[in-house]
């Protein structure tokens, strides 16, 4: 296709960009919500881009999809029904999916085009959306998603005969872009409280949360967002090498357990899995955060 | 001076580049070792570039020497006498010289256009390079100062007037510039061996550790390098905005203390400073490495 030589992600307010050598961009489009690419990059194997702004590469996403998955996965006692709002490359539903108590995943993706373009041509993150009767996968709005089931509508057909349809869910992962385009409404309150009564009593959500150095005035809308919703709330973060600025976030909200305090690391070990980021004492590190970031969001958080 | 655009970071070798947009180029010059550059980011305030790599930013550098610095001053019950080698920005010396127990710093860099070029044109680090009696300033090659001072040589009539110049250093900071150019030298053996001689009985060196992701055989190589001199040795992560990868490492050697079970928290809270990113909670966290790196490297860490 096109012989462009480089994807670049523009910075605007930070006025920088990072350019991204590529060989063959391998898909392009315009869905109804955003720009869709999909490139093969030279020094970072595959690469999604929507808007152009880097959603994942093969290189590194790892990183994300670890810590937004199996932090709340190994908090949780017995998650049983997990909730992915967006999440299209499929990363975090194959994470999910490694966890054998799991039972049933739905997962909301508005994009169509996105989950095509990664099953095309990224399967190391689309493998895990998956033809198991344990995945069910929703083209929709994800925000009308949750707002259905809180106000207790049959979400669908194929929902209603999903095994745990009357069920509500254990955890809710929110794997969205960034609060531009789409994503916008999935920064907002209305979501979270509707997110709120999807949950079970002990359930928990984690969101994908922005840098901590870029995007300080998201954090904080956030921050105290969901700290008007939720009980607990916890903010840890992790470094990847194509979000901009390193350090990014996610949130960890919580109707019951505490992300440490409530961590049993004995349970990683029991489960047989292997990572190549996360490990039982990560998880915890990760909670600690810089001081700058606590002195934006720390008075929105838990001890 | 010149109009350029922007200042950009090539990484060859993972195939990608960062554009930083200037304003203003306030500095330009070829030393004996390399290019140095001032230049007035429109993102990221006053940047200091050696051969095209960012070094420091005003907007960011508090990470970098609040990590390098209160770590191994904090691990250390009474630091008295510390070594930077490296470091012409200034901003390690400052944070060092908040330490109202450390009674003498020495610095070594070789390159004084860095040197004057900071203190021209960036104060905010520079400040630390400062005319009170409690710091000096070598120009020198620090490979050659180390290997002087542990063969008992007089390193300079400035030295031998210094209170205490018979005392070894209870702290060494080796805060150099990446294993390309002048700082190859600095991620030998030869080096840390001396080093380890220039060191009380109780001695830590902290050093400039590269990229986990991107620089791995170079971390390999020196965890090796200095399990081989050291008793105990342990990498720490930080991640700033501008070193290309996100996270980033220190190596942590020491003759006796462990940074995590001999770290008293304490002592942060008495010594009343204040910081923008370290915290003692972050202290004890950084040290949980990744599952990838810790593959890489654990086998010659302490637990």
């Amino acid at each position: 296709m096109s012989k462009r030589e480089f994807a670049e992600e523009v910075n605007t307010a930070n006025a920088f960009s990072v350019r991204y050598q590529i060989s063959e961009v391998l898909f392009t489009g315009q869905s109804d919500f955003q720009k869709v690419e999909v490139v093969q990059t030279k020094g970072h194997c595959k690469m999604l881009l929507n808007d152009d702004l880097v959603m994942i590469t093969e290189r590194d996403e790892f990183v994300y999809h670890d810590m937004i998955t199996h932090v709340p996965l190994f908090v949780h006692p017995n998650p049983k029904k997990v909730l992915i709002i967006g999440g299209g490359d499929g990363g975090t539903a194959r994470e999910v999916l490694r966890h054998k108590g799991v039972e049933h995943v739905d997962m909301v993706e508005i994009d169509k085009m996105v989950v095509d373009a990664c099953r095309e041509h990224i399967p190391q993150t689309a493998v895990g959306m998956t033809d198991s009767p344990r995945f069910t996968l929703y083209i929709d709005d994800g925000l009308k998603f949750v707002n259905d089931f809180a106000a207790g509508k049959t979400i669908s057909q194929k929902a209603s005969m999903s095994p745990l349809a009357q069920k509500k869910y254990d955890v809710v992962i929110v794997d969205s872009t960034d609060p531009i385009g789409p994503a916008t409404p999935l920064f907002g309150v209305g979501f979270y409280k509707d997110i709120f009564a999807c949950l079970e009593d002990d359930g928990i959500v984690v969101s994908q949360g922005e840098s901590p150095f870029y995007n300080q005035d998201t954090q904080i809308s956030m921050a105290k967002i969901l700290s008007s919703v939720f009980p607990l709330v916890k903010y840890l973060n992790f470094t990847n090498l194509t979000y901009p600025g390193g350090l990014w976030s996610f949130s960890f909200s919580s109707k019951k357990y505490h992300p440490v305090q409530d961590f049993n690391p004995a349970r990683v070990a029991a489960s047989g899995l292997k990572f190549k980021y996360y490990t039982p004492h990560l998880h915890t590190a990760a909670f600690n955060l810089p001081q700058f970031q606590l002195d934006n969001i720390g008075q929105y958080l838990q001890a």
